[in-house]
This record gives structure tokens, C-alpha cells and sequence, in this order.
């Protein structure tokens, strides 16, 4: 007998008749005999309908409202299920955070999980009780109802199954795994059976929108299997967990891109930290998150830097780097908004040589403009003209053989 | 400075833009210095809409489940109300009825108010801040969420001023106050400025709908006064209270009626207790409660019963009586569905003769056929034809001279 948590996203729980398939798959769960815990999201839209009735009444709703007004969404997905649950004859018991007692930092709309209390839950659990457990929301020390942020649903998910010792944690939502590349762009794309947590938040951190970056690393950190599937099919999805647990790992597991950057480079300055600095503090100081960063050349104590930021934070950055540059006789500022990132991830890589070669060989026969490289254990992260992007990522797709199935046995769904 | 709890219904917060309505209010008693704890409802029709949901998912839904659902209608209202007031400047906080701790009884969708924790509240008068608290909704002792039924919002208010301590109580609503009747059939009705606690218990209990019985008596049992009056203007209201607080009372407050009445009459019955019991205690076995009874005659041990009904449950009562008095011989069974109730009140009475002598002159100048009479110390009820009911309220409303302003000063709303 295990001890599963699923999670339900708003469009798996979208209208009454979806509520009702979720309580079926719960059903079917209990009826193997395994134990469960479910978390939902709020239904649909609601969240933004809330939101919007908030902005009625003010621009900037006071925080701690604003947290009571949305935390009342997930408790009528709890509550409706938990209904649709006894309705078919499954003994289940809606909770929302303050009742199981999630308890968060003190900090409206973006608060964090401190720790939950599983007393409540566990007797449920005892009883043959399904606790439905609503997602996103918590409550602060003097019971003022918190929220965690949006997708914060998932991240609820993986503390519970952290909290109650849970065998396996399953995201179910509205694509059914994770995939080497984005199958909107490269048809050959193939769903992956296993990936790393490592693998998994470089390709999330790349953009790929299955799973929030938090609720990775909290299931990294606790070490909770983590499966990302289907809630409207009946898939195995992709089960995120500890390395070792891989009967074998390919070389490169998957290929993810970015197309919203923009690349800065500024030449011929001093080849000393205090420059480097004194260039991007007010950068920094103007909260713009800068992503590659690499320096080269270094003739005569002069150096070139380069970096990228988020396209939208291109103009910003653009001037003030000119104006930081301009202390720097000699120094040029140039940019680029039509650039892209591609990455290639796997943990394969740090035992097997080779992948940069095979990978600039594959660039190189797209005739692709390579303009920044940078490196991680599991990954290279390489920066392209936007145009050429989706030609690379289908080349690199095919050499590093991601369209051929690997020689591992899927695992079903426990 | 006064401590006011002050209530809205749901037709008072119905949109974003009466909520902001109902904000300024708020704030106007603060400018005067006041204190004060507001008790709202669900906003207009939400309370329909979430029982829809959770009749789509089942005709009968569990009952611990439609409470945390329904109970979001109210977290909506409070949450929005409070940031209304606090994008005015007002401080305020909004409390569910679990955060506050209304601790009721653990029965789900009609519980009972057991106790109630002040500390949250009184530390929030303490620091300038309106508590903004969910109606009808509270939390049994193992923290399940638990709602007291339709119109539990008046209760939770006057639950709030008797808690702590408050100096009055107003229900604000879509009416401006209590009438001598019911307006709409008499134009000269007049809003009483008094009215005493017995009086509106008396009125409230005949069909006149402005509170809630279980509202007002819970107001009496601990001597809160009540203000009704209207949330879109700006008028006294209703001053409901001890009887002893008023200057000088008329004999007659007001008139109330009810047309939803049947008349049931049995003739020839042996006169003994016994006998009525096994005729009505099939009536009262069926559920079906019994308003009006009246025993008449005495003759050679024989006695007639008339008593009434609601009319729904006409004809079956009509049929258990019919098959309970064949065992008494010589007894007949008629029955009028076509009646209706009207009822004098007021607590002058005690010490006015001749209120019955001018009812039935009255009554009897309108050529009304009295078809059975019962009294209590402050009201005198009379079951007339129903087509005679409007003619007959007129006349006795002039006859008591409700259309005349007594000689009392109107006290402005606090």
C-alpha cells in the first residue's frame, strides 16, 4: 500500500464535469488499495475573476485582503470534490490551509511554507478518509490566511508529500510528461519516461512551463519522486527523481530554448573585477536579472564583456550600461534584441566527453552564428540569431539521437 | 464613543460599486469617532449561485462540504469590504467567522452559536482598526467549517454585539425601518421610530419580514438594542428595544397578516382533552404545524374545535383529521382554505381597555365574518375571509390611528 499525492490543476478541475472525472481517478486510486492525498488549484478562471473584482475596487488591493479574497477559490474546488468524492461512495474531507495548517512565513501573496501539520491529516488518513487539500494558500502564526504565489499549487503538493512521507508525488495536468524539446516546435519530440531533478530544473529554469522551478527543488531537496502526467489521459508521464534511481541515462535528455533575450556587449574595458563590477551594478540596481554572462579575450589588461537579459528589460539595460561605459575611455557598447538560447541538458554529460564538439559540429552545419557559450555540469547554453533558432533545435534534436526511443523500461503509473 | 455593530445583506454589498457604498459608510461612523464591527453577507445572489455548483455535483451534496462552500460567499464579501476601507484610508481587517472563532454547534448547515472569541476582535478596536466579519458562517470545536442557516447573518451580528458588549445593533437592509403595516397595501403606513422587543417578536412572527425571529429574540434574551434601517438612505430606521425605554407607548404599534392560512373546524367532539389530542395528533405526527386553535361551545358535553394551518398543507391535514374524527359519532369535518390571519399588536394593550371592543367595531363596519379569535397579552389575532383582509387592515390601521405620527421625538441614528 502506498501513499500517493496528487495534485489537480485549474484546467483539470475547469467545470463540474471535470470535477467529476478527478473523482473518479481518486476513486480508482483508493479502490487499488493505495492511500491518497489530492491538492486542487482553483477552477479555471477563478482566480483571475477574483483577482479582477479586486482591481474593481482598488488599483493596489491591501495584500492581506487580497490573500483572503483568492484563498476562497481552491476552497470551493475542495469542497466540490470532496462532494463529488462521497457522492460516489469515496469518504473524502475537504481542508483548506488553514485547516490542515499549512503555516507560512507572515507575508501576504508571496509567502513561504515554514511547515505543516499532518495530525489533522493522518487521522483522516486512518479513518480511510481522501483529505482533499486546497493548494496555494496557508496561514501565517496569528491565522491571517496567506497565499504562496501563483503555481503555488504544486509547490503545496510536493511539502505534503514531504510532510507525510509520501511515496510518490503526482503533478496531473494538462500535457502528459516531460519532453525533450518543445513538441510545438520539433514534432519528433519524444516524452520522457525518467529525468533527474538536476535535468529537470535546467530545463525548467530554460523555459519549459511544465513545473514551477520552486516546487523542483523542493522535491530535489527532499528527495520526493516527482511525476508530471495527464489528468485528461491515462499516461505514465515523467517521473522526476534522484539519479541513481536512472537504469541508464542518455547522454543529452532534452533541448530547451528561449527566445525573449537580448544580448549586451561592451568592448575593450579594463580586464579588472572592479570594472565588471561598476558596469553591471546599476544594472542590478535597477532589478534586471541578467542570465549568460561570459567574458573574453583579454589583449593588452583590455577584456570584452558580454551578457543577455530579458528582452523586455533590453532598453533599460542598453542605457544604462552606456552611461556606466562611458567612464571607460576606449570602451564600445554594442546590442542585440534578436537573439535566442538554446540549451542541451543531461547528466550523461559529465561522463561522457564530446557533447560541445558534437554540438558545434551540429551548429556549424546550420551555418548558426554562435555569439555566446556558457557551461554547467549538465549543460550547455549557447546564444543564436532568433531566426536560426528552430533549425538548431531541430538538428541538435536528431544528433544527439533525442527522436529514438532509449533502452529503458517505462514504469506504469503506481 | 459607542461601539456599533452594524450588518449589510446581501442586497447592500450586491456589486463592487454598493460595496463602496457601504464602505463610505463605515467611514463616516469612524470620522464621528464611533467603534465599529461590520457583519456582511454573501454578495447578492452568490449564495444561489455556489448551491448551484454543488447541486450540479449532487442532488443532496454532503452537508460538511456545502458549509466550506457556501462559506466562501461571505470570505468574498468581507475580503472586498475591508479592502474598500482600506484604500480610504480606513484601517480594517476582515475576518472569517473560523479566524474570529465562532464556535457553534457541530452541526453542519443549520448549527447553533455557541460562544464567542473576542480577543482577535477587541485587539483589532484597540489598534483603530474595523473588523470586517463573515456572517452566517462559523467553526465547531474541531475546527470544521459551519454555517447557521438562511438569514444567519442578522444572528451573527447580534451575536457580536452581545459578545462585546456593543451599544447597539443595526441591521441596515432594503427596507428604512418597521411599519404599522405592510406599505404596500396601506399607502398611509408609517415607519415606527420604537418598537419594543415583544412587539416585533409578535410582528415578525405573523409574516412581516423584515428580521429574522431567531434574530430578535436572541437581541432579547440579552437586551441589545436593534436599529433597522435602510442601507441606501440615510434615515433613522426602527429603534427595537426594551419596552421601558419608550416615552409613550400607542396602544396599538402596528398590524400584522398572513394570507397563507386554512381553516379546519370539527363539531361534536366529546369535550376532553383526550379526544382533541388523538384528533391532532396525527396532524402534528405529518409535521405540519398548527397556528390558530380555538375551542367553542360546551353543550351536553360536546365541544367544537377550529384550528389553522399553512396552506400547502391543506388538504393533507384536512384528510388526517377527516379519517381521526370518524371514530367520534355525530362529529362533522369542514374546512376553508380561503382565510386569512390578522393580528393587532402592541405591548400598550396591557393597560389600554376596549383595544378588542374598537378591533370588532371596526370589523364588524367593514362587514367582516370573524371565523375564529385568539389572543395573547400584547396581540389580538383574528382569522377573516381572505378576500376581506385588505379592506379590514385599512380600516383598523385608521381605527387605531396608525396613520397619525405618535407624539415621540425621532432619535438620529447613532
Amino acid at each position: 500500500m502506498s501513499l500517493i499525492v496528487q495534485k489537480y490543476g485549474g484546467t483539470s478541475v475547469g467545470s463540474l464535469e471535470l470535477i467529476q472525472r478527478v473523482a473518479a481517478r481518486v476513486a480508482a486510486v483508493r479502490e487499488r488499495g493505495d492511500d491518497i492525498v489530492v491538492v486542487v488549484s482553483a477552477m479555471g478562471d477563478a482566480t483571475d475573476r477574483l483577482l479582477d473584482l479586486a482591481r474593481g475596487i482598488c488599483p493596489e488591493p491591501a495584500p492581506r485582503e487580497l490573500d483572503a479574497l483568492l484563498a476562497t477559490g481552491e476552497q470551493v474546488s475542495v469542497a466540490l470534490l470532496a462532494m463529488a468524492l462521497e457522492a460516489r461512495g469515496v469518504k473524502a474531507r475537504s481542508f483548506t490551509g488553514a485547516q490542515v495548517r499549512i503555516v507560512t512565513s507572515p507575508v501576504h501573496t508571496r509567502a513561504r511554507i515554514h511547515r505543516i501539520e499532518t495530525d489533522r491529516l493522518r487521522a483522516a488518513l486512518r479513518e480511510g478518509i481522501v483529505p482533499v487539500v486546497a493548494g496555494f494558500q496557508g496561514v501565517d502564526a496569528d491565522g491571517n490566511i496567506t497565499t504562496i504565489g501563483r503555481g503555488g499549487s504544486d509547490t503545496t503538493a510536493v511539502a505534503l508529500a514531504v510532510a507525510l512521507g509520501a511515496d510518490e508525488c503526482q503533478i496531473l495536468t494538462d500535457v502528459d510528461g516531460v519532453y525533450t524539446t518543445d513538441p510545438r516546435m520539433v514534432p519528433e519530440a519524444r516524452r520522457l519516461d525518467r529525468l533527474s531533478f538536476e535535468e529537470m530544473l535546467e530545463l525548467a529554469g530554460q523555459g519549459s512551463r511544465v513545473l514551477h522551478l520552486r516546487c523542483v527543488e523542493f522535491a530535489a531537496k527532499y528527495n520526493v519522486p516527482l511525476r508530471v502526467a495527464s489528468s485528461f489521459a491515462t499516461g505514465p508521464g515523467t517521473l522526476i527523481c534522484k539519479e541513481e534511481r536512472r537504469v541508464e541515462a542518455p547522454v543529452v535528455s532534452g533541448i530547451a530554448f528561449n527566445r525573449d533575450e537580448a544580448q549586451i556587449t561592451v568592448t575593450n574595458l579594463p580586464n579588472e573585477p572592479l570594472a565588471i563590477h561598476r558596469l553591471l551594478e546599476p544594472v542590478s540596481a535597477a532589478s534586471i536579472e541578467i542570465d549568460m554572462i561570459a567574458l573574453t579575450g583579454n589583449r593588452e589588461g583590455l577584456t570584452d564583456l558580454s551578457f543577455t537579459v530579458h528582452r523586455d528589460d533590453y532598453p533599460k539595460a542598453l542605457r544604462l550600461v552606456r552611461a556606466a561605459a562611458a567612464v571607460f575611455e576606449g570602451s564600445t557598447v554594442s546590442g542585440d534584441e534578436r537573439v535566442a538560447k538554446l540549451a542541451v541538458v543531461g547528466v550523461g554529460m559529465r561522463s561522457h566527453a564530446g557533447v560541445a564538439t558534437r554540438l558545434f559540429e551540429a551548429l556549424a552545419a546550420e551555418g548558426a552564428a554562435v555569439r555566446l557559450v556558457s557551461t554547467s555540469e549538465i549543460k550547455i547554453s549557447v546564444l543564436i540569431p532568433e531566426e536560426q533558432l528552430e533549425a538548431c533545435v531541430k538538428r541538435l534534436h536528431a544528433a544527439f539521437g533525442l527522436d529514438r526511443p532509449p533502452e529503458s523500461v517505462a514504469l506504469p503509473i503506481p
